[in-house]
């Protein structure tokens, strides 16, 4: 929950501001469209997106979350957001499916307090310092000042540790593995964005222990692959594995495990769930220790993981997977899967006609709901059949069905898919078969085409002059780097734009382009780096290169 | 969560403190037993529960929530507890239980923001004086003062409803009806006891809206009756449901239902779990309103509703069925419903004899789990049966399983109820049968006698003189009383003893006795109360009884 630290502010207030503006004028819209319908009169007012994905990304975004339902924003207090039911869904999807893998892996579950207290904090240090600048102090309870004041927990490594040690007497009482499903709060000083950056957010966070090294490191990386999986599997969104960097790694730390997800849109890198090794750091300051079964008298200091996956993964579905139109979830994660909309009711027919067609409508919702699919049916009055579409895309519900008297006459029902806008007919003595096979197809496409526009934005890069244009073209890239500190460093230093001062750049380009940072070592490593020989790519480096690192522009 | 405000502060101190000195001592002692066995040389050394129920009923309650591994204390910060894997265990069940009933109503969920505005908490006046003392102030973010102090969350009312003002444009939006879960904040200056009153616990809280005052008053009986089950289904602890008093009732709202439960330890009565009508107090305030369908053009406010169950109930349960040997756990709660033990095994027996015989314990604890049953099977090296016995019995698993040659040579395997000590054996082709049946028959037994002991301590009173004694006698009673809460001030004053200030009290009498305050006013109403006649019972008060109302001591 690190990344992104270079943001064109006021871009973005601009485009908070025109967002807000955009929301009220659609809330203004909406109250009207919402008034009842007087004598039949129907409105077609639908207040969709306002912007396109391609041309205001940044605003497009926002609005797409707001208007989707997806979140609020607190307008009470700046930097915090309000999770809507359609938000909760998902969460609650990704929550169960996770939950049954590490129960499976013989996690437990825990709660701890909110609070910690200074002291504890105090005794990792570099931990304390990443830290530090945004716990929110608790100073008082009523009216009275706290002997002590405590802060509110940014992650719970210094809540839960004291009492590893005191859980853990013998190497029979390894591993530990305590996971908890909370919120955290870190006061950011930087512009906020809905799911991707919030003073407090939902997450997971996992702490264990492990007698070696070795038992740790295999749990870290059984972690990442379901971090992976929720990514790829629910999400319908690529992420790359790999090991963050010294400089990029959790404060604290002994090494950090990563997948990094793509925005096609901006081309930047977006960290998705990261997976720690602490090493020894945080035994050996919480004094956890067991007697080495191996070698009686001597004490040894455990090995500990922690690990966290947060509400940020909404966002990263929300950025790949959106359109024009609005939210596209994929099936998997979707409240409503289905979405049935009664059409072709002219003023024609009689009222008996018209109830009996709705009676089909709700024998063939009431078929798909059997049949296991998230389905609901829109009968609304005062709504046209065309408002009715745009709301439900707006939404992002994968597939509407529409079932007119046309329809009933050929025994079928038609249907749209959210993400392609491909249009056909599905039998219905089919329905329950055909429908959760589109479904799966639906999920399966989006994944293709979002990982086929993340491998085609992944590039290898051997001339440093490459390097910025193909961040300009919106890619990430894998460079050969030499992975230290100083280097990474000097390479953001060298990839930031600054065309205020060069006279050479035209004034309507005057806005400074974000440097580069690194993303993570790939576990994958392409072909091409000769040991020994391949130089670091930075033109100020003359180490050797010891991986193939991939860079990026990065929230 | 506002119960018992009288407690003997001093006594109780005593009692942590001596329940800390044991822990300490059973920590120490556990950590001999924990250590590697050598050769073959076993330990009984079993910590149980130190004190007995019925003669340090606080300082028990204290010890078995400790040594059972439901909390650890939070000795960083006061007034804060852990909860641990087996406390996770029992609210996840109630969570699962509870959440599927409410989705069936229509709830959604959603996640708010800790933190609260000092605007938006003044809006309602009463609700804000109900918790100001105990607001929990964020002053300083990193080294930086807040320009504003943000409160962390008590309850949401003032947090969420300014957002059903923006939310709710139409009767058509109506019921809203939304849930969340999560944890909340009220720095207590009293005593803290685990799961009863603690600085931050976890609850649900539900706030729903409504047309009508009649469709608010369905959904709040409902949801008080889902309260039931979690007591009576779930845990097998018995409540009365009734309505609060005037002086009882919820900050800010209209009227408050409730479950009230029953300690016979100490006869204390306790609030169970609330279910408020807040009225239009809070639509008023925040301005929550429709156009009424029923008459164009005029605008009614809504009417709310808000309703809250926390680990309280975990407390509860422990306190009515745990006894000497440490925790009791209903069946249906339980994470381990049946815990295998291999006994008999002596030192005459070869190596390969144990061997088939641990292969047979496994065989049928894989009949056991396949058949549904929640089963574990302890093989742990370097204790004695008789050890494992009591750590089981300590942890409140409902039934032990023991299976020996003996067992083996007679096709049965012999159990143990925690309940009640009872043992028995049961054919091994009928345990997937018998079991799942004997462990309904603990939970209804369990059950059967917390009711038992409820009913005979509710006693109905119509003599002033009488009701002490009752008290003293460790019950509730029901009086006919007139609801005005300037007359039960007066009760709570009236029946609180001051034996110090009375020379008749033998000097070993000398502790200051509780007041009764009202716990209820129960639906079902007792016969004779004469409309019109019947007084209420209060020597002060000359009004007529409106109803019988049952008070007692409480948490």
């Amino acid at each position: 929950m690190e990344e992104g630290k270079e943001q064109s502010k006021s871009a973005l207030k601009k485009a908070e501001k025109a967002a807000k503006m955009a929301a009220q004028k659609a809330e203004k819209a909406a109250k009207q469209t919402n008034l009842p319908v007087v004598g039949g009169k129907k409105t077609d007012d639908i207040i969709g997106i306002t912007v396109s994905k391609a041309d205001n990304f940044s605003q497009w975004y926002q609005e797409v979350v707001l208007k989707a339902e997806l979140i609020e924003y607190y307008t009470e207090i700046s930097g915090f957001f309000i999770m809507r039911p359609a938000t909760m869904h998902i969460w609650n999807t990704i929550r169960k499916w996770f939950q049954e893998r590490i129960e499976g892996l013989g996690v437990e579950e825990t709660n701890f307090p909110m609070f910690l207290s200074q002291k504890s904090l105090e005794k990792e240090k570099d931990h304390v310092e990443g830290f530090a600048p945004e716990l929110a102090w608790v100073t008082k309870a009523g009216d009275k000042d706290l002997e002590v004041p405590v802060a509110v927990r940014p992650t719970s490594e210094a809540v839960m540790y004291p009492y590893y040690s005191k859980w853990i007497r013998s190497h029979r009482d390894l591993p530990l593995r305590l996971n908890q499903w909370n919120s955290v709060v870190r006061w950011e000083a930087k512009q906020t964005t809905p799911f991707l950056r919030a003073r407090e957010f939902m997450w997971q966070e996992g702490h264990t222990a492990h007698l070696t090294e070795a038992l740790a490191g295999e749990e870290v990386l059984q972690i990442l692959e379901f971090y992976a999986g929720v990514y790829e599997q629910l999400l319908a969104v690529p992420v790359v594995r790999g090991k963050k960097t010294e400089a990029e790694k959790f404060a604290g730390g002994y090494y950090t495990t990563t997948v990094e997800g793509y925005i096609p849109s901006n081309g930047r890198g977006i960290q998705g769930a990261t997976s720690h090794c602490l090493g020894q750091n945080f035994s050996k300051m919480f004094d956890i220790t067991v007697e080495d079964p191996e070698q009686k008298g001597k004490h040894v200091h455990v090995w500990q993981n922690s690990w966290g996956l947060s509400t940020r993964v909404i966002g990263v579905m929300v950025m790949i997977h959106g359109d024009d139109k609005g939210l596209v979830l994929p099936p998997r994660i979707a409240k409503i899967q289905a979405i049935m909309i009664p059409v072709g009711l002219t003023a024609k027919m009689t009222a008996e006609e018209k109830k009996a067609h709705l009676e089909r409508v709700d024998e063939l919702y009431k078929t798909l709901k059997n049949a296991g699919i998230r389905t609901d049916v829109d009968t609304r009055e005062g709504y046209t059949p065309a408002w009715k579409f745009n709301d439900w895309e707006l939404k992002g519900v994968p597939l509407r069905l529409e079932f007119g008297p046309k329809d009933a006459a050929k025994e079928v029902v038609s249907y749209a898919r959210r993400d392609t806008g491909e249009k056909g007919t599905i039998a219905i003595s089919e329905l329950t078969t055909k429908i959760p096979e589109l479904l799966e197809t639906i999920q399966s496409d989006l994944y293709t085409k979002a990982e086929a526009s993340y491998r085609e934005h992944r590039k290898q890069i051997t001339k440093w002059e490459d390097v910025v244009p193909a961040l300009d073209a919106k890619n990430v890239v894998l460079i050969p780097f030499c992975e230290v500190p100083e280097c990474e460093d000097r390479i953001k230093v060298l990839t930031t734009g600054r065309p205020d001062e060069n006279p050479d750049v035209p004034e309507s380009q005057k806005a400074p382009s974000m440097g580069m940072k690194s993303l993570c070592i790939p576990f994958e490593q392409p072909e091409g780096l000769v040991k020994g020989e391949t130089k670091c790519l930075s033109p100020e480096c003359s180490r050797l290169a010891a991986s193939w690192t991939m860079f990026g522009r990065s929230y």
